[in-house]
């Protein structure tokens, strides 16, 4: 059989800051990647909403607003996403694979909401879907969670996976920034969106959680089912704390394994111990933090987002998907065999970091450790402070710190509310989780 | 089509910590690797040198000393070799692939030999080729390297893939340490061999330098093409001079694409800047650093050695060989189409720390920095110190300490026999490569 020369052809969804660094790879790279697959790829349109639009560099010829058209032509090899949101880019995804194409997405939300439904499709018409760029951009973490993990049992998954919010944090940390003041700086260099809800609420962290999870534990886990706290109430004083104890603030994407074998999703800040791996994870880095029963502990770091880094990514599966093509075959869509259920956060987990106010009297420890041992929360170290020379007026002049051993969600915020009702406590009491030893 | 659910059949070359722990696996996530995989898998043989070696927790019928017979069986699915060394484990690579059967193997010494042929033995046989275990055990690098990074352009790649080695340099650096106490003490605590002398002198790393290497530039790379200097002459003088400049004493294995796109590829020991990835990369830790065009600086970071670790990366590829097997396909092979030429040492360029003595004379330290810049070797930064309160009686009463910009390896090679020859200097003339920045 003499070989096949003829290009595989590619339709690319979105022009924007990763698209347009796809189409510039697939033109500047072209003999290379012609050579790596054994074919070339030839990019026949790229699917827009507005044409008026300056996009330089690019043949203004391949643009086109009829995106429905572009998917469903009937002769496309590859097709890559990376428009985002959930419409029209699920019915495009799906109407791509019904006509034959492979896909390559970069959309974390719609895996998060649709990833078993999308994988179906794909394999009902025997084609590839693959979307490395969708968690923590450059850094190769599903293919090592879906390929090269697939033999071990993998325990925990914890990532720093938003830079935007790990910027911030660190700026608070670093140069003693407050939030909004460090969200205002982030803003001006280009580190957060004008509206940057989705990063500092955690909900861009909630949906790759829900991948992760899904991935890590070979189940079902979509965006909804993720506990989600973002960092917009983190204060200097929270920051000031976690440094005494040796810790930093991290916002962290959290799946473990329960003991009865129910899977803990969730985002929020958290304390890291600095000694861990993951604390020094600085700036718009992204990591990924795996232990697993056989591997031990391993780390995954580099650039979480970006024009560039994003389409290393999604031009690895591209490549990856053509060889796929150029054989005849398609790569294997992952399993969701096991269908475990996702715990409620009351039964997630953690060391926790408390912080309040008391009235400097006799017996007021002694009071506030009964409230902890009444909820089964076991205290690691207490630490009292006393407010005078701070003006307080209110009568709470000492500060307790406690550090909890691994404690449930729920006794903690049971204990909480009990703290809540004491006389002798005053209005703020503030907590928080501590992932890592 | 009904669904095939008879076994696959696989067969273990070898028993000692990494076999051992495969064949426990195998038995124990039986169920679960059925699930991932779609049929189960059946260990039919273990080839081993002796019988009568106790194994306890192995059904003992499955042992062999067979091993030819073993591999040509004719029904096998996969063949996973863990016995080391060139021969016969080429040889028997070679049968099972020829009688049909995909193969894992976590040789490295059998792949930076001879990489090339046999994966022209799979390509022929249609059959898999899978080593993500020979480097940096659980790490998770081969198929990053292979597949997420394959549409990008790497530009470098540098690990810690030693951790006998790092283990050392990390008591060194810590507690003080001599190379000789720091040795003996790894050796009674299991993490260096009775005969060290393949991990100390390089020749390890240098095995996994050239693997690396040829997979990140699409060429070929053979040990014997990799430069290569041991830890044994690192004293703590070194360590501490690197403490000075702020840095710590690495052993790396280094593949750099050069201007010319010549491939760099050396092992040795080198200073890095503490606030580097690799610098805190501690214990037997194992990590791969890697720069790239598109997706800038990522790291890996995971248990390099012992049997579970090492066991989780065979399983990873068994698992991903048999899924291939299932849909009747077998993985991309990758690619060495581009045929680059690895150039001779001479042609390196890094930074240099360079130490000696010299007689505290005017116009000393002019004609020193006159021999850097006769032999094109630029100077980043000088200090010079005193040494006569160290009752210093050879006349050498001055150290000068020197850090170059880049600069060519041969230039700096030049430069130390210039050195030598100089009458003012003393016979102890120290360098080290920098690298990291």
């Amino acid at each position: 059989m003499a070989e096949e020369t003829s290009p595989l052809k590619v339709a690319l969804l979105g022009a924007g800051v990763v698209g347009s660094q796809v189409a510039r790879i697939l033109s500047q790279e072209a003999e290379s990647l012609r050579q790596r697959i054994g074919r070339p790829l030839e990019l026949v349109g790229i699917g827009v909403r507005r044409l008026d639009v300056e996009r330089p560099g690019i043949d203004p010829g391949l643009f086109t607003t009829d995106v429905h058209g572009l998917v469903t032509r009937g002769d496309l090899d590859l097709v890559v996403e990376v428009i985002g949101g959930i419409e029209p880019a699920r019915n495009l995804l799906t109407e791509a694979m019904n006509a034959g194409a492979s896909v390559i997405t970069a959309n974390k939300a719609l895996l998060a909401e649709d990833l078993a439904r999308l994988s179906a499709t794909a394999k009902k018409n025997g084609v590839d879907l693959y979307y490395e760029a969708a968690v923590a951009g450059a850094i190769p973490i599903i293919r090592p969670l879906r390929e090269s993990l697939v033999g071990d049992e993998i325990r925990a998954v914890m990532g720093i996976v938003n830079g935007t919010t790990n910027y911030i944090l660190d700026q608070m940390t670093t140069n003693h920034l407050s939030f909004d003041v460090a969200l205002r700086q982030a803003q001006e260099l280009g580190f957060a969106e004008a509206d940057p809800t989705a990063d500092i609420e955690g909900k861009d962290a909630a949906a790759k959680a829900a991948i992760l999870a899904g991935l890590a534990f070979h189940t079902e886990v979509h965006s909804p089912e993720v506990f989600c706290e973002g960092i917009s109430s983190v204060t200097e004083a929270d920051i000031q704390a976690a440094d005494q104890m040796g810790c930093v603030v991290k916002l962290l994407a959290v799946a473990k394994l329960a003991d009865d074998d129910r899977v803990i999703v969730k985002v929020h800040p958290a304390m890291v111990p600095k000694t861990h791996p993951l604390a020094s994870v600085s700036g718009a880095y992204n990591a990924i933090f795996v232990e697993s029963v056989e591997a031990g502990q391993l780390m995954f770091l580099g650039q979480g987002a970006g024009g560039a880094p994003t389409a290393s990514a999604v031009m690895g599966d591209v490549v990856t998907a053509a060889r796929n093509r150029v054989r005849g075959t398609a790569g294997h869509l992952g399993t969701g065999y096991t269908k475990r259920e996702v715990a409620p956060i009351g039964d997630a987990t953690s060391r926790y970091y408390i912080r309040f106010q008391v009235e400097d009297k006799p017996g007021v420890l002694a009071k506030c450790a009964t409230i902890f041992g009444a909820h089964r929360v076991s205290l690691q170290t207490c630490q009292q402070s006393y407010l005078e020379g701070l003006g307080r007026t209110d009568g709470f002049t000492a500060e307790l710190n406690f550090m909890t051993h691994d404690a449930r969600e729920q006794d903690l915020q049971d204990v909480v509310a009990a703290l809540r009702e004491a006389p002798f406590i005053g209005d703020s009491i503030d907590y928080m989780r501590i992932e890592g030893k």
